[in-house]
C-alpha cells in the first residue's frame, strides 16, 4: 500500500510517496512558487529532477507531481490507482481536532473556519485539500494530521494566558503548540527504543530547528510545551524572538511606532538569532561565527542552550520526575556542540552524556553515559512516516 | 542612631523610622493624596493618627510626616536632627546603579535619565528625594536603595530578550527583575538562620503578593529572576498578566483595535487574577470562591501555583543545584495552601513539607519535613529594614 503525505504551504507543495509494506520512502520532492510559475523538485533514489513548471494554483501542482510520479524512466508508479490514501499535515486543529481525521466537506470547512488561529498555514491547507479531491478519484480517501493534536491532553493551567478570559471564550486564546507530529513520533520511537510502554515514561522532547519547540510528555501524553498560540512563543529560534516581557513589545510599538502587522513581522522574521548576532538566522554560520570571536553570536547560541536547561528543568517540575531527554529536528538531530551544552549543565537532572556517542547527526542514538540516571537520545524524527501511519490505520478502520 | 526609610509614588510617601540599635520599628505610616488633596497615617506602638491634610506637592508630605514624628503625646523625636539619615527606596537603577548609593545632585540626576524604563516610579522618587533635601538638612544623607540592583548579576544569556540586539543597545531593553531588595532579604536571612555563610547555597527565592517575583539566588549571586523589563512579566499575579506569547499580543491589539498604552493598561492592570477570574484580584477572596465552586478562581490559582512549580523546577536548572525554597511577600508569608500546593509537585526536587508547621502566617518559620532534602522556608520578607541597613553601612562608611 503506498500513502501520498502532502505538506503545503501558500505556494509550495512538499510530498512523500511512502511504501506502507516497509515505511520506505518511495520518491519524495516539492512544488513551489505556485501562483507566481512554478518549480519542481523531485527526487527519487539518486536522481533528482528540477524542472519549471506553471501552478497558477495548487491543483496544477498535484497533477505535476503526480505526472512525475507517473512518468519517464524514473517512474514509481504505473497507475494513479496505486497511491491507496493521501494524508495532510494540518497546523493548527484548535480545539475541534484533538486527533487525525478522515477528511469530509464538513471537515475543511471547520479547518477553514479556524483560519484565523492560523493565517499562513490553513488557507493553504484547505487550498491543497480541495485541489486534491480534484485530481484523486473520489474513492481514495484523504486524511489530515494536525500539528496541534498531540498537544490537546495539556491541562488548563498550562494552556492558559494570564489575559482576561474573555479572550479564550471570544478569540480561542490560548496555548495550542505545535510540532505535535514530531512530539509525538520520537517520544513513541523512545519508548519502544527503550523496550517499554510509554505510559511508564516521563519523557522531554526537544524539537530543535529553524523552529524550536520543547514538549514534556508524561506516560504519553503532553502535559506542556513551549509553542503557544502561534508557533512564536517559547525557544529563540532562527528568526523569532520566542517568549519576551509583554512590556518590551508595548515599549517597542511605541517608540518606533509599529502596527501589529509590523510587530510580527519583527518577532517573527528579524528575531532570533537573527536579531540578535545580526548575521545569521541559522545555527551553523553563528556556531561557526562564536568560533571566530563574534561575540552576538555566541549570545544568541548562549540564550538558546540555557533556555533548553530552563524548559527541561521546568518540565521535570510540570512532570514532578524525568526519565529521559530527547533531541531531535535539525538542530537537535545535528550539533553535537549544542547537546553537550546543554547536558552539562544539568547533572543535578542524572543527566550525563557519552561524549564518543555524542558525535552522531542525523540518525537515532543513545547518547546516555554510562551509569547516568536520566536517559538521553538523539533521534531522527520522521513526521512524514507518522501522517502515513496515522492515514493508513485511519483508512484500515473503515474499510 | 534613627533612620527614615521613604518608599515614594507619584502620590503617595510610605515611611519608617527605624532605630538603628535594635532595629525596631519606632513608626511608620502613609501620606497619601499628594497633589489632589492630602491623608496621612501614622502608627506609633498601639497608636494611629489618621488625620485629612494639604499636601500640593512631596514637600509638605514630609513637612507633615516630620510633624507627626515631633509634635503631641506620641512624639517619637524631640528634634529633626535626630534621624541621622535617610533611605529611600528606587525601583529602577538601569544598568548604572547596581548597589546602593549616597545621594548627590548627580545620583539623582542619572536616576531622572532612565525615568522613560520606570515612568511611573522614577520620577516619583525624584520628586520624593528633592523634597526630602529641603526639608532636611543638608547635612543629613541620603541614600537609595535598588529594587533592580540585586539582580545585576545575571549573566547576559539570562537578561537578553530575543529581539533585535539594536533595541538593547539604543533603549535598553534587558531583563532587570524588581522586587531585589525583598529577594536580598530573605536569601540572606536564610543562610543566617542555618548557621551557613550564603555562598555554599542555592536558593530559590518566591516573593509572592499582589505583584510576584522569583529568583534564582546562587552562592549568594541573583543568576535568574522572573521579572523583566517591567515588573509585569513572569508569574501571573492580582492584576497583572505575566508572561503572555508575543503573538496573543498583536492579535489582541488588531482585533480590539488598542493602543500600546490600552494594552499596557490591560495587562497591568485587568489580568492575572482579576482578569483570569473575574472577580478580584485578591488571592483570598479567589480561595474563597473556588472553595465556593468558582472554576474561573479556581483556574487562575491553579495556573499561578503550577508557574511557580514551574519557576522553581527552571531555576534548579539554571543552578544545576537547589538548596533551598523561600516563601515570602503576603501570599507567601500567609497562604498554608498554596505553599502546600507548590510544594505538593516537587517530590523529584526533594521538597516535603511539614503540614503542622506551614500553618504559620506572616511570620518566619522552618517548613522543611524531616528528613527532606530541600530546605523549605517561610520568611517574612522587610525591606526597609534592609534599607535602613545599607543606609547605615553607607553613612558609616563616609564618615
Amino acid at each position: 500500500m503506498k500513502i501520498l503525505v502532502i505538506n503545503a504551504g501558500s505556494s509550495s507543495l512538499k510530498y512523500q510517496l511512502i511504501d506502507m509494506e516497509d515505511e520506505s520512502v518511495i520518491a519524495k520532492g516539492n512544488c513551489e512558487r505556485i501562483g507566481v510559475d512554478g518549480l519542481i523538485t523531485h527526487k527519487v533514489n539518486g536522481y533528482e529532477l528540477k524542472q519549471e513548471a506553471s501552478f497558477p494554483t495548487h491543483a496544477e501542482a498535484f497533477e505535476k507531481l503526480v505526472e512525475v510520479l507517473l512518468n519517464g524512466e524514473h517512474a514509481v508508479i504505473k497507475s494513479i490507482k496505486e497511491i491507496s490514501a493521501v494524508g495532510h499535515r494540518i497546523v493548527q486543529g484548535a480545539e475541534i481536532f484533538t486527533e487525525s481525521v478522515i477528511i469530509t466537506p464538513e471537515v475543511i470547512e471547520k479547518i477553514e473556519g479556524i483560519a484565523e488561529l492560523a493565517p499562513l498555514h490553513n488557507p493553504a491547507h484547505v487550498l491543497a485539500m480541495r485541489a486534491c479531491q480534484k485530481v484523486f478519484d473520489k474513492s481514495v480517501p484523504q486524511v489530515c494530521v494536525f500539528d496541534t493534536a498531540f498537544h490537546a491532553t495539556m491541562p488548563k493551567k498550562a494552556y492558559m494566558f494570564g489575559v482576561p478570559y474573555e479572550y479564550y471564550e471570544k478569540y480561542s486564546i490560548r496555548k495550542y503548540g505545535f510540532h505535535g507530529t514530531s512530539h509525538r513520533f520520537v517520544s513513541h520511537e523512545l519508548a519502544s527504543l527503550l523496550n517499554k510502554d510509554i505510559s511508564e515514561l516521563k519523557i522531554i522532547t526537544c524539537h530543535l530547528g529553524n523552529g524550536c519547540s520543547i514538549a514534556a510528555v508524561d506516560k504519553g501524553k503532553v502535559v506542556d510545551t513551549s509553542m503557544g498560540f502561534t508557533p512564536l512563543d517559547g525557544l529563540i529560534m532562527g528568526t523569532r524572538s520566542g517568549a519576551v516581557d509583554p512590556s518590551v513589545l508595548t515599549f517597542i510599538i511605541e517608540k518606533e511606532n509599529l502596527s501589529a502587522k509590523q510587530l510580527s513581522d519583527l518577532l517573527n522574521k528579524k528575531s532570533g538569532y537573527l536579531g540578535i548576532s545580526g548575521i545569521s538566522s541559522d545555527h551553523r554560520d553563528l556556531c561557526a561565527a562564536a568560533d571566530n570571536g563574534n561575540e552576538r553570536a555566541k549570545i544568541a547560541i548562549d540564550m538558546q542552550i540555557y533556555q533548553i536547561q530552563r524548559y527541561i528543568g521546568a518540565y521535570t517540575a510540570a512532570m514532578d520526575g524525568l526519565d529521559a531527554i530527547v533531541f531531535t529536528g535539525g538542530i537537535g538531530e545535528n550539533s553535537p556542540f549544542l547537546r553537550e551544552a546543554v547536558c552539562k549543565g544539568l547533572k543535578y537532572f542524572g543527566v550525563e552524556i557519552d561524549k564518543e556517542k555524542n558525535v552522531v547527526r542525523g540518525k537515532t542514538e543513545n547518547l546516555t553515559a554510562k551509569g547516568a540516571k536520566t536517559q538521553v537520545w538523539a533521534i531522527a524524527t520522521n513526521e512524514e512516516l507518522l501522517i502515513a501511519r496515522d492515514t493508513l490505520q485511519l483508512v484500515s478502520k473503515t474499510k
